[in-house]
């Protein structure tokens, strides 16, 4: 909204001395101040809506398959959760204030994240009315869920490829430290492509997603990081010298990115041991679909990969661990467990990890993870 | 050295298709890799060094004036400290092996770091020589740490002054905000601040250093702030394109920063809650120092003074403290406090906060302040 304010009133500012207002249009301040701002309204609104969701007992009430888990998170319940709907807003406004609202990818980033974060909330909805009724745990399913998930993934592939050219020589698949293979994209390989890396990143969030400011810490990370790819592709100077391909007017990710870091670290002072409100799936799925569209429009989406390896690691040992206890069940009789649980967080609390130690060193490997895909840049 | 190597070696790796390790000379894959290099030297030496200094039981023991800080710190009774050996260590063989060793700035630095590291070292072996004696806590006294920093302060002001070029029309003493106040520094000014700067950044380092991760993390920030800063002071293009003084090869310091930066996250992993090893007065002595230094070279240390807003906090709140005690003593014949303990950290503990919130959400504003440093610099 200032993005456009400034540019509308240019010659006005400038006759009233207020010239030095176009900062608003330089991305490095957009940036950083998309990051305080996103931090500052977390903040502001906190308190309020933890104390409205404490009243309306939105409490997550850890019930999971494994016992363990429930003896491990026995302190938790009573803790509201839909805390996700404070990241949102705060994202969600920042952007409307800072971004340029011209811009279709940023118009489609906000669709995407009020989206999958109306998902999440319905979800975390379900659940509460569940309790209150007495009855037992009925969020949305998993197949509900993903068929939402892989629609609004199928809807934004189409638009993004039609803007973004819609010929295939504008859409490539780059590989990281192979400069020289570029595999072009035409409509169904691009569509398909966004929608498993938007879904997948979705739901690896959700799977983080288990202790006191895991996800919100590592999306921190991993959104700071991709605020500055964002800002070097949408550069063509930038994006030249360091070698990385360009994209038109994909720039204003960046505030997205940006206004999302600030927003996980301002929940993190709500969300850190012991945790006065959690994200729920509002926050995760949000967060994750809006990474995975960013990493999209930037070209980016196997970087996004290895920079949300923890995320990924996470999702991985989910899998593993209930598929290899699916096969052995038939296959010897009995399910065996490849981690003592899953997801992998949990399996490194019962190696007597304090919960803590397990988040913060989750957080220091993201964060070396974001320094060599920097670092990288390029090599590649 | 590898620097300097890639340099030597230049015609013959080309020869050889190594080209590509001209890598090395890019500030920015420095900066990326000294941090990583930073973080896995730390991780790798670590188990080996806490298990030495277990056997050589160099464990603090919290003995201070105030009974209170002994109740919140008994779980902490045995756990080892001096562990900023390990920090020091990381970081000094990072930057031999990735800075420019011919940079005289570099050189300078590494000299600050391992000086007040050894002062540090001092410092934490006679507290543990004391306690062996089953004498009362004797360290060095704060009359003769403070000695051997203005000292160092002095020769290392003394020599940077004449470095860079020697008269007043060099150095200057820039104001954030105030673009056209530069300030022109003489010898006995330059030193005068650069002493001050120095001793004032290491003890406020010292005085912070009191929770699990605490230091270690708001050093991390303010090093990873400064890495970016000292990049941006030390390229000309960027400097002139971003407003910011330019200093003729002060880019360097960013290697040492960064190394800082990863140096510190990879210590977080010994040092968050429950800590395995503190950092002592050995690591907090001589980060304090270097990042004074690194922030002296690249003529930010006003800068400095906001980007680490924590540390000045927590030493103003121990400076408030103790005056206003001794103030009201004298005033009112009985002492009375501001806060209900100091340094500030433990004023939020003793008001309800857990260990990991205050710790987190002092990281969180430390992290804010380098956000609003960053964003701001176009407009200073």
């Amino acid at each position: 909204m200032i993005y456009l304010l400034v540019e509308h009133l240019r010659a006005w500012l400038e006759a009233h001395n207020l010239g030095f207002l176009r900062v608003f249009h330089f991305v490095t301040f957009q940036v950083t101040s998309a990051m305080v701002l996103g931090f500052v309204l977390v903040l502001a609104l906190g308190p309020r809506l933890i104390r409205w969701l404490r009243r309306q007992k939105i409490g997550d009430r850890p019930e999971f398959d494994q016992e363990e888990v429930n003896k491990l998170m026995s302190m938790k319940s009573g803790t509201p959760t839909m805390g996700g709907l404070l990241i949102i807003a705060s994202i969600f406004t920042t952007a409307l204030l800072l971004a340029d609202l011209h811009n279709f990818y940023v118009i489609m980033g906000m669709f995407c994240l009020v989206l999958l974060g109306a998902v999440g909330a319905a979800d975390d909805w379900l659940k509460l009315t569940a309790a209150r009724r007495g009855g037992s745990r009925q969020g949305l399913n998993s197949g509900e869920k993903l068929l939402f998930q892989i629609g609004l993934g199928v809807l934004l592939a189409y638009f993004t490829f039609y803007y973004g050219g819609g010929s295939e020589q504008q859409h490539f698949l780059y590989l990281p430290f192979f400069k020289s293979i570029q595999i072009p994209l035409n409509l169904a390989g691009f569509i398909v492509i966004a929608t498993i890396v938007m879904t997948g990143s979705s739901n690896a969030v959700n799977l983080t997603d288990g202790l006191d400011g895991l996800a919100a810490g590592c999306m921190a990370i991993v959104s700071f990081c991709f605020a500055i790819l964002a800002m070097i592709v949408g550069n063509k100077a930038w994006a030249g010298e360091l070698l990385i391909p360009y994209v038109q007017a994909s720039d204003q990710m960046a505030v997205l990115a940006a206004a999302m870091a600030g927003a996980c670290l301002g929940f993190l002072w709500f969300n850190c041991n012991p945790a006065a409100v959690f994200m729920g799936d509002t926050g995760s799925l949000a967060m994750g679909g809006l990474i995975g569209y960013v990493a999209i429009v930037i070209r980016q989406e196997l970087v996004l990969f290895i920079v949300g390896g923890i995320f990924v690691v996470e999702a991985i040992s989910v899998m593993l661990q209930v598929s290899y206890f699916k096969y052995t069940r038939i296959r010897f009789g009995e399910g065996r467990r490849i981690f003592l649980m899953s997801p992998l967080h949990h399996h490194f609390q019962r190696k007597g990890w304090t919960e803590t130690q397990v988040v913060v060193r989750f957080w220091l490997i993201g964060a070396m993870l974001a320094a060599m895909a920097l670092a990288t840049v390029k090599l590649r």
